[in-house]
């Protein structure tokens, strides 16, 4: 099968990539590295069926290049903002590299014939919910522009779905970590914690609680979503049923980190605005189709935190 | 209080206007008058506490200026594509009039200090669901990219409410209908059968089934839920209980126009790709707020058929 994966070169989209590949597949990545790096594709360059374009999906000329160039069976599309927090100063981060990928995406499949589409949406759609919550909650009252984007790129699937015919795969992820994780709370820490060994800052009161799910169980399961189902749009709420505190996430740090500082909260529920600080959604349908995590969350998280001080990925 | 009303001059638009200066306050009218008509304000340009604007507030410096000269309390953004059938041609015309519009006034509202939004939105964020659907339904999948923007625009305007303070009521519409509607069914049919008055071309199987409002009522149910509740996102279906048949409707305008043509049905249960075609959905919540529609489904229908032969808007 030839794919294309945009946001190829990202944290989930290499792996995405190495494994589409490991399974036979050609594959095109399309990617204009303000997140991704090169070298998270170290091994897939080595594969003659892989191709890597750097690009700006919101260059229109140039992106409709690579569906003139190349017959795609389907589209995974997992270009976007991933730094949920930094849009509440510029919410233009989110509305052109969340949502107007994801249109400029569809009306590339529409003009070009491709009909599939693998969507990464997000457990952020739901917004600050309170409860619980299926796939078929509502209303749905996003909390943070990322979430707004991603419910926003979900209903123009939708419409396009409908009016041209095609099928899309919409997976929704919660917090992700693992292998490539080029930001978030566990690099905070480990940055604060290398300018002063002692003591840790903790924004919120560290009661923030959500699932954390390890990348490559991630991947598992869009994979599995995608050969096992076959609505016209097929939607699944991916995760992990155990989830983990902030308190817990920065002792495991400062674990790590053989060190035995102090943590200090800067006190509130919450992190930064748009963040939801209690999260938790049923897994049951992704369970039905016979998928659940390998690791749990608190692994997970564990995991990166190792890997990102071997690889010392942090700098000052 | 000061309020800008966004398209304004529209057919919806320009009612709320009417009202809104009868109620005492000042009115400023942005309208980029597509749709819009200079004759729907007649009775508002006697008022001086009225004043009108042409322009597109995609045009964002040109759209800005109105916030720099004015300390608006409230935005009612009417604004909006209002063909919905048109788009499936060009998915552009929804994304950009009635997505990027809504992005746009929110943008302006944040960078002048308004916090107050009033929001058309519409059954079309439901999508084809099938059953009566209430306000905490989902999924949401719309099937018009009318539906899409609408529920992107919702997802924004709470995203929003989150980040900068906003408040919000957001107001989901069916179809209406009534004086200084511009364009629909019922122009279809007159226009077709001042061609051909001997038969009337329908498209579907006409068992397409819903409820039409009449825009005074609409306008009523809009300035009720606004001055009646105060959560920081307050959301509601607006309708009328009883619904009426594309059959209903033609044989309607067929007998005000006193001809005696046979209907031709082209098949199919739906008029037209992005359709509903069979739509209800729950009144609980308006009704409940002290609110149901003063006209029926087919009397509002009627209505809007006579005032439109009266008035001669239809042209060939």
């Amino acid at each position: 099968m030839k794919i294309l994966i945009t946001g190829g070169a990202g944290f989930i989209g290499s792996h995405l990539t190495d494994r589409l590949l490991s399974e036979g597949n050609e594959v095109v990545v399309f990617d204009n590295l303000l997140r991704g790096r090169i070298s998270n594709l170290d091994e897939a360059v080595k594969n003659p069926d892989f191709k890597f374009i750097k690009g700006d999906i919101l260059n229109k000329e140039e992106f409709f290049k690579i569906f003139e160039e190349n017959k795609f069976d389907v589209v995974f599309h997992m270009a976007a903002n991933s730094d949920i927090a930094s849009s509440h100063a510029n919410p233009d981060v989110d509305f052109g590299n969340t949502l107007s990928t994801t249109y400029n995406v569809l009306l590339g499949m529409k003009e070009f014939g491709v009909k599939n589409i693998v969507f990464a949406s997000t457990s952020a759609i739901y917004g600050d919910a309170g409860i619980t919550v299926d796939e078929n909650f509502g209303p749905l009252f996003p909390i943070s522009h990322y979430g707004a984007s991603k419910l926003a790129s979900e209903a123009y699937i939708s419409s396009f779905c409908e009016n041209y015919g095609f099928k899309a795969w919409i997976t929704r992820f919660p917090n992700v970590v693992g292998e490539r994780a080029t930001h978030g709370a566990i690099y905070d820490f480990i940055n604060k914690l290398k300018k002063n060994p002692n003591e840790l800052e903790v924004l919120g009161n560290g009661k923030q609680c959500k699932p954390y799910l390890y990348v490559k169980d991630l991947v598992d399961a869009i994979l599995l979503v995608w050969k096992n189902t076959n609505e016209q749009i097929n939607f699944f709420n991916l995760g992990v049923e155990s989830r983990t505190t902030v308190t817990e996430m920065a002792e495991m740090v400062i674990n790590e980190m053989g060190l035995n500082a102090s943590i200090r909260y800067t006190g509130g529920d919450k992190g930064w605005v748009g963040d939801v600080p209690q999260f938790s959604y049923s897994l049951d349908k992704i369970h039905k189709l016979g998928w659940s995590a390998n690791l749990s969350s608190n692994e997970a998280v564990r995991k990166s935190v190792q890997y990102i001080l071997e690889k010392d990925l942090c700098s000052l």
